[in-house]
Order: structure tokens, then sequence, then C-alpha cells
């Protein structure tokens, strides 16, 4: 069988190997970026017109898009409706984008370690994938600058406010310089921003996108954190140079982005109630950090660091004596414990050991103790083998 | 601004720019392939659990994977549950089995005329596409042969059920040689049937993938032609060989369909309910696909031939005396008319003139002697230049 080239790199999606071996219920997972169910909204769908099932346009629904550029145009993303375009889940961003931009050999810049399905996506296409290294508040802007000066990459792609994994949020100042230097070189910026909503302190940075002066840019969020990802939407907004390509690159990937989720996300943005829901979902991820930093502390203390998160769904721990954590996956799942190895979020995955990313939302607060005290005898039992 | 090599191939979507401009309501359209609204069924969201909105499987949902393998199955289609990968819409296989096959330059057999989206998802990625003729009952067999024995293809893309555009539905005898000459060249087959449960007479054919002995495989349909197209649910059955490939093709695209839309589509597939809805939709169809013919035989009798479509959304029209119907589409829009040109369902459009893709379903009876008889006007019009 003679497949294409890209499938020589084409990856299986650990994540998603992991999620599924941690589907039996005795399994306590820490490994996904899954919503609590107990915070699914309970949604209504019996004003929903008939009409809606018709085909739609590519672009999406009309009013979802005046309410998306409404809510990023108060963040001070400038831009209206003409450049927004609904795709189903943010993860379809990665792949417009992909294929606007890559082609075999292509420079990309991310940070490290970054999203592990963007690198995949990337890499998909072939992408030469190009590292900054990411500090407690943002890239090293000095090897930012560097690499910037090294080589020519299509387009730079950071998430900024609370980053998988790493749960890093951007400083305004990082912010600033990374806009400064996207602009003196002339390197296209995609921002991705889940997690944005998912904040727990007083503190927020507005986009990077808000503080370009001339470089072309995505930004791209998704209502699968906040609302319900099973109605894989999400949406892109675009400078005006790019968006052209982009439509009709989803065009080409699937006509258009389901109706029926696009009528009930509208239903949602914008409402007195989704700002309570957020609210209350706040104050539930909140609470779960909190219960999450009690129970590693008890039990990760002698082995790992970590920054207590401010947002987003994860912990980020590096092991004070690094090992490959992907060796700890199968003893895990013996123990009925999955948890997602740091390597995979890096470009070079084995000369960056010992890094664990825990999820925080999912697992009850009353089982957190025993899963972690589980997790930590398969990390101290790895230890010892390798000392031995 | 530098884009990747693909994006030179990149071309805008005729089909959606021609809908979007006959979305006046004054315009009547015979362009797209739009199911009629009044067949639209009334569907009923109460019973949903809120679970639905969670992160799914990339694979689909379970129980809608055994419902479509059930009656793929039915059909003689030599499949389990574990061949089907449910995506959002049937678009997104051609996305999807492009990224698997086509490199730039990669080869890849069509039948001339074939669906429009599919040559341009193709081209996107480079694809060499070689035609094969098509007749009233299916391909030229000895132009097939002859084109498999000069070419190397990846894949044949073939439509046996009332094409899009042509209508054209294969016969047994074709479906065989079909089947025979493929797993004689070992060339994996792509069989796309939006249109098989859309049947006016009680004709059938099983598909060209039961027959097939050795050949790779990939059997795609939707419910968007017999359900909701607003839905995005379409589902592709593979061959062993090339499912695992198309799944970690499909988690990168866009990670899994909505699972609204697929609990939706699970609701009717296998029903009584689905059964006598489509019994409605091919009364409702078969009565407007006659009340066309009648209209045309008033107004393009002596302009075009056409065979009569025994299913389907289509009648495909040949000009009598060719001529390129692209220039016909302003001044039949100025008309309040819109229609699909024949040229772009070619590899090379300019050798192809003189064809128009006339859809039944959607513009009302008591409108179509005056909406045929404007587009009449605008073909006299243009031959009569074209004469003079």
């Amino acid at each position: 069988m003679a497949f294409s080239e890209r499938i020589s790199r084409l990856k299986s999606s650990l994540i998603r190997e992991i999620l599924a071996a941690a589907q039996r219920p005795e399994v306590m997972s820490f490994a996904g970026g899954l919503p609590a169910e107990p915070m699914l909204p309970k949604v209504e769908w019996s004003a929903m017109p008939t009409s809606v099932g018709q085909y739609g346009m590519s672009e999406g629904e009309p009013a979802l898009r005046e309410a998306i550029a409404a809510e990023a145009k108060a963040l001070g993303v400038p831009c209206d409706a003409s450049q927004v375009l609904i795709v189903s889940g943010s993860q379809q961003t990665l792949d417009l984008a992909a294929k606007l931009f890559i082609d075999p050999g292509t420079e990309v810049l991310l940070e490290a370690p970054t999203y592990l399905a963007a690198l995949q996506a990337f890499q998909l296409f072939g992408a030469n994938c190009i590292a900054v290294p990411q500090e407690a508040d943002g890239p090293e802007i000095a090897a930012l600058r560097q690499r910037l000066e090294q080589h020519k990459p299509a387009f730079a792609y950071f998430i900024p406010t609370f980053q998988n994994p790493s749960a890093v949020r951007y400083s305004e100042a990082k912010r600033d310089a990374v806009a400064a230097l996207l602009d003196e070189f002339g390197v296209t910026l995609i921002e991705d921003e889940p997690y944005r909503e998912l904040v727990f302190d007083a503190g927020s940075a507005t986009p990077i996108v808000t503080r370009l002066k001339k470089a072309s840019w995505i930004y791209t969020g998704t209502v699968s954190k906040t609302l319900l990802p099973g109605l894989r939407v999400g949406y892109l907004i675009a400078s005006p140079d790019l968006f052209p390509y982009l439509l009709r690159l989803k065009q080409s990937a699937d006509l258009h982005t389901n109706r029926i989720g696009q009528w009930q996300a509208l239903q949602w943005l914008g409402s007195e109630r989704y700002r309570s829901h957020l609210a209350e979902l706040r104050d539930f991820y909140r609470q779960r950090r909190d219960a999450m930093q009690a129970a590693l502390q008890e039990h990760f203390a002698d082995l790992a660091t970590w920054e207590v998160p401010q947002g987003g769904l994860f912990f980020w721990l590096t092991l004070k004596r690094p090992l490959d954590t992907r060796t700890l996956l199968a003893p895990a799942l013996e123990q009925n414990v999955a948890f997602m190895p740091g390597e995979p979020f890096f470009i070079d995955p084995d000369l960056n050991p010992g890094h664990l990313r825990l999820n925080f939302s999912h697992v009850a607060p009353e089982r957190l103790s025993e899963g972690l005290s589980r997790l930590a005898s398969v990390v101290r039992v790895a230890l010892a083998a390798q000392a031995a």
C-alpha cells in the first residue's frame, strides 16, 4: 500500500490512547483535559428551529460570528464578525493553519513544552519545529529573539494564558515583548486561548494579538472548556489577509460546522446565564485546584516541584530526579491511575524527561489522596530501580 | 506572506459562491444540492442525556457505529463496527483520504465528470487526476483498463449510485467489471454513496466494495441527504488495513465528530420512523423529478439532451450546441435564476463545455416553468451571440 509521505510522520494520539485505557471506571484519571461531569450545564433544545437542520454557511452562523466578535472586541482584539470563522472545535484551527502554512521543512516556532496535539498536527504536515524555552512568566525573550534572527518561521504558535501543559500565564511585559518581536520580524502569530475563562485569581491580560501593530495573526478559542466539548464548536478570528484562505480550507475540510451546536452556543454566549455558569465553574475548579495542591504537597513534596496554576486544568510537575515518565505509564495503569507523561509535549522528547501533567478537574477530591499516593509510589519504585 | 505550496492550488468553492449569490429570496436556485425544506423532519432532543455534551471517542459513538455497520452488512459490505469512523459530514472523508494518499504528483482516478468538491479536495493536496469517461451505465470499461495499465493511481474515486453531477447509476455488469479491474491492478476504491437511499424506481445494486476480493477500500455515506445536513454527521467504513490511519488523521483534524448530531442520527437509523420518512422523501422527490422533467421538455427539448434520473437530486443537461456554461451564470443570476455550470466537474474544464447541472429538489413545482423559461432564454441569447 502506497501512502502519502506525510503518513510516515503520523503519530497515534497518546492522549486519546491513555484516555481510552483510562475509561475503566476503577481508573482514577489525571490524564485528560475533560470538564468535570457535574459542571456540564443542562441545555435546552426545544426552541431550536427545524431550519437549523439545513446546510449552513461555511463561515458559520451569522449571529454567532457577531457574538464572538463582540466578545473579542471587548478584549481588545481588532476585529469584526467578517473575520470570525466557526470551526469544528479548536483542533480544526490547527489543521487549517497547518494546511495554510506548512510544506515539508517549513519552520514553525513553538513553546517548549507546547500543546501535544498542535505539535502532532504541525509535524504531520512536515513542519520543522523550533522550540523557545518556557519560563514561569512566558518564553525566554532573548531566546525568542535569537530564534527569530536565525530562522524564518512561517508562524509562531503560542498559548499565553494557562498553557497546556505547563499552566504558564505570560506576564504583561512578556506579552508586549513577544508582540514587538513578531512585529519586528514580520512573523504571523497563532494565539490559542481555550483556557482564558478558567481563571482563579483577579489577574488577567489581554491577548497578544491586541498588541500587534503589523504582523498577521490567528486567534482561536472554543466553548469546549466552558460549555460542552461534545458540541465541537470552536472559532478562529484571523487578520483580513489570512481569512479568505482559511475559509476555503474549511470548505474543503468539512463544508461547515454543525449548526445545532452553533445554535446552542449562541444561546449562551454573552448571556447573564453564561456569566453565572462561568462564575460557578471558576469556583468549582478553584476548589478542585486547592484540593489537588493539598494532596500533591502530601504525596509529591519530596519528589517534584511545581507552580500552583492560576487557571486552566493542569498541574505541571518537574521531578527532582528526572526519569522518562513514559515508563511510568504502564505501572500506573496497573495501579488504576492514569496521567500524562511530559515528554511528548516537547519537540525533542528524549532530551526533556521528568515532567508529569496532572489534570485536577476530573478526579473527585475524596479520591485524590489515594490516587496521588499510588502515583507517588510508582515514581518511587522507578527511582529506586534507576538508582539500583 | 509565505503560504504553503498547496495554497497555489486552493480554489474557492464555486458551489458555495453560487449558493451565496442565490440566497436572495427572489432567486430560483437550481444550483445547490439542498434537501427540500418541507422534508426536513421534526426532531426531538428532550431525551438526550447531558453526558452527550462531554468529549467523545474519535471513532464515534459506539451504538451509532454498530447501527451503521448493521445497515452496511445488510447491503453486503463485509464489515463490523470496528471499521466504522463517524466523520463531520462525508466531505471530511475526502479530506482524510487526501491526507492518507496524496503527495504532490500522486495519481488518482476519477470519473469524468466527477464531484466538484472531491476534485478540489484532491487537487489541493497536489493530486494528478486521471479521468475515466462516464457513460449512461457507468465508466467506459475499456478506458478504465487502459488507464490502469498506463498509470499507478493511489486510488479510484467513484460515485456509482446517482452520481453527482451526472445522475448516472452504474449497471450490475459495470459494477462487477470495475471491481474485477481494481482487484486485478490492486487499486484502492473510494466509493461515495450519499444518494443511495434517494431512489425513485425499483432498481438497486449493491455497492462495488461488496464485489471486491482483494483491493482495499473506503465506503462513505452521510445522513445529510436523508435526515439533516446541519447535523454534519457522515461516516466512512474502511478495510482494516486503512482504518487505523484514517482514525489518527481524524484525531488530528478535529478530535471527534459532534456527539449531539451523532445522538440524533442514532434515534433514526434503522427505525420504523426512518423507513417511513425515507419512503415519504422518495415520493416527494419523485414528484419533483417528474415536474422538472415536464418543465424541461417544455423549455429545453430543442436546446439540450438528458437522461431522466432514477435517483439523487440532479438533472445533467448536455447542450446540443456546446458553449462555456460558466458564461451563462452572470446573465442567469440577473434573471434571478441560479444553476451549476458543468465545466468545473471535469479535470479539464475548458475541454468539456456545454453541460448544466440542475437540482430538482429545491424549487417549488409551481415556479419551475418560469425559472426554466428564463434559463432557456439566457441559453438562447448566448447561442445567438455565439452564432453572430
